[in-house]
């Protein structure tokens, strides 16, 4: 993708080094659409939950929003009422520059827990933001909320509704503390298409448990995770029939999935990019479980980092899960290698053929329970050294 | 704890190197009771047991046995019907050198998963380890079960019972695939007390419960795990009141203290061994969740590694485990260093403090809750380079 076709008409962005990243890399970000757009979010489900998401699902009551603040740098979670009071003047100020109703600003943060926001270098930047907006800047708003990640996330999708073409534009940042429900992730979408409040969350909730929702790094789950989606209506068509809501639908899933599979392949120093197909449970409770089981387990992702097809810890992992299942039924491929049927091994040299397989990138572990009709599928990473570095150094 | 004082009176045991080591050391060990015993043990709840846990559980019916067999290099686990008629063999033969029934016989397996025992090789040991049967040989057995141990775990405490003096003898081994309900791990409890069946078992699952089932390393659950406890009666002691039952199951609890405590010191790769103590959980549930949670966390058990009193990641551990908690009721101590009082830190000065104290090889996270009078303990151990290195190199 061509850095010029990166933009959605009507939403401009900025970024800024306002001082909170160590490395004074840009780490504030804005996104501005010129027209009111109708809005909603999907929040962490840590009951820990950071002040500018405390403030962000007040806002959204409304439905409505204008700009989306984002830093990285200071998470403002675990700040009491002093957090708080920032995130809300954070808004106050965006949305004073801005010539707007500090309920249409939302705000989403990302960094170290714990610590009190610098409210001097975020106030002293937000003019600089609003001053730095252009349609063209979205690539720098996806730079400037970083953290570990070591590259961008941006996905765009084109799509046409009752004959006129929209677009679909996310960003996203991730990298650790990524697990199901959700990560310390941020993901903000732009889109001209005209969609009311109702569809637009029912689209968003879908798209993100099949997207954000099945990727894991480590497991945690973070106080700050908040995907936002703005739509502007400037693409003009006409009220969304099934079909067009469908194609929308899918096109929101197509840019979440894709910007989901960017931040595992990015999780702390991953090596390798897995996909756990899981078919074959019992219930759909089961086949969720024992998906996740396997992608968080310790052993298995070191496993993975050492190109070991050591399927007697995917079985362990499906086994403690307290999933119904029958040892004996159950099938384990790497790719479309079986490594185990009849819940066994089907010998070394099968194993040394998925080894080879697990030198790549990128693969996939395909297991069947053969207890009923229900599937699941999440996307993991290995468990490195570099992991072990990036966090225990993280905050030195 | 010198070797000499390493016996109980009528317990004999061997080792031998019988090849399924790849490093050629002790691998196989035989513990011999001269009289019946009293018999019970505690298993993996693993869905995927293996074939010697199968064998054992049918064995322990009875409530006797004379002997265990056991084997660290190959866990015998997934290995279908040629597995069990191979754990059946096993018996078999150490039962025909013994000269005992073959129920009388327990077995139990570490090592590899996967992988078909090499009947040969076990078969052609088990007169060796008979022929080596010795009161003094009880270390040489813990060496042998050892498999990424890197020191035998041997605890020992001394009793009396109405008068009579009486021994609780247990050795153990642990390392990696440790986690609550149990662990890659193994434990043989002798004891010479007179004791019935009822009131060892019950002093057994008290006894687990409060060790064993509170220690983790990486969260995952063998196929394997197993502890046997066998009471030969020799100490002459006339029936157990409630005096003695208690006497014995505080001795029990506090040999499996030390052999857990032991199995998270050398937990695979660990450098820091952490007392999780919760308390003012609002259940017994919430307070087993909320500890587990801490203690499995990845990136609060990097931060451990990194000697960073980043209370951060515990809080957002707290609060994605589910429990009903308040954030602004938490406290955290690192020992006795407050680092969190109503749910915010006490400043980088006593972060400081708490990070010198992280230094030491052993320390204590103190959570209150502050919801209810429930508390739970879980001794856990960090996330480090080494603890990666082992486990992607395991098979390679």
């Amino acid at each position: 993708m061509d850095n010029k076709d990166i933009f959605v008409q009507g939403f401009k962005a900025s970024s800024i080094a306002a001082g909170l990243k160590k490395n004074k890399a840009a780490d504030m970000a804005l996104i501005y659409s010129e027209r009111e757009t109708v809005a909603a979010g999907v929040f962490t489900t840590n009951r820990v939950k950071a002040a500018p998401v405390l403030l962000s699902m007040e806002h959204l009551l409304t439905g409505k929003a204008r700009a989306i603040i984002a830093n990285a740098g200071n998470a403002n979670a675990c700040t009491g009422a002093e957090g708080i009071k920032n995130a809300g003047l954070t808004a106050e100020v965006t949305a004073r520059e801005l010539g707007i109703k500090q309920e249409e600003v939302l705000i989403a943060s990302t960094g170290v827990i714990g610590a009190q926001m610098d409210m001097v270098k975020v106030t002293e930047a937000i003019p600089g933001l609003v001053k730095g907006l252009s349609e063209d800047n979205i690539p720098l708003a996806a730079e400037a909320i970083m953290t570990t990640d070591s590259f961008p996330k941006i996905s765009l999708f084109e799509g046409k509704a009752g004959g006129s073409p929209y677009r679909i534009l996310g960003i996203a940042k991730g990298a650790g503390m990524i697990m199901p429900n959700m990560a310390t992730m941020l993901s903000f979408i732009m889109t001209d298409i005209n969609i009311e409040s109702g569809p637009l969350k029912k689209a968003l909730s879908y798209s993100v448990e099949r997207s954000f929702n099945r990727i894991t790094v480590d497991g945690d789950t973070s106080t700050n995770d908040t995907v936002f989606i703005l739509a502007n209506g400037m693409a003009g068509n006409h009220q969304l029939n099934a079909e067009g809501y469908e194609g929308f639908t899918n096109g929101l899933q197509k840019v979440m999935n894709e910007l989901a599979t960017m931040i595992v392949k990015d999780g702390e120093g991953a090596t390798k990019l897995v996909f756990i197909n899981l078919k074959g449970a019992a219930s759909e409770k089961d086949a969720m479980t024992a998906a996740r089981n396997v992608a968080n387990s310790y052993l298995v992702k070191t496993a993975f980092y050492g190109q070991d097809a050591n399927w007697g810890r995917i079985i362990a992992a499906l086994g403690r899960s307290g999933i119904s299942m029958e040892e004996k039924e159950i099938s384990v491929c790497i790719d479309d290698i079986k490594i185990v049927a009849g819940g066994m091994g089907t010998g070394a040299d099968r194993e040394k053929i998925a080894a080879e397989r697990m030198k790549n990138r990128s693969f996939s572990v395909n297991i069947d329970l053969n207890m009923g009709d229900h599937e699941y599928n999440v996307t993991t990473c290995d468990l490195t050294h570099e992991y072990v570095s990036i966090n225990a150094n993280y905050r030195t």
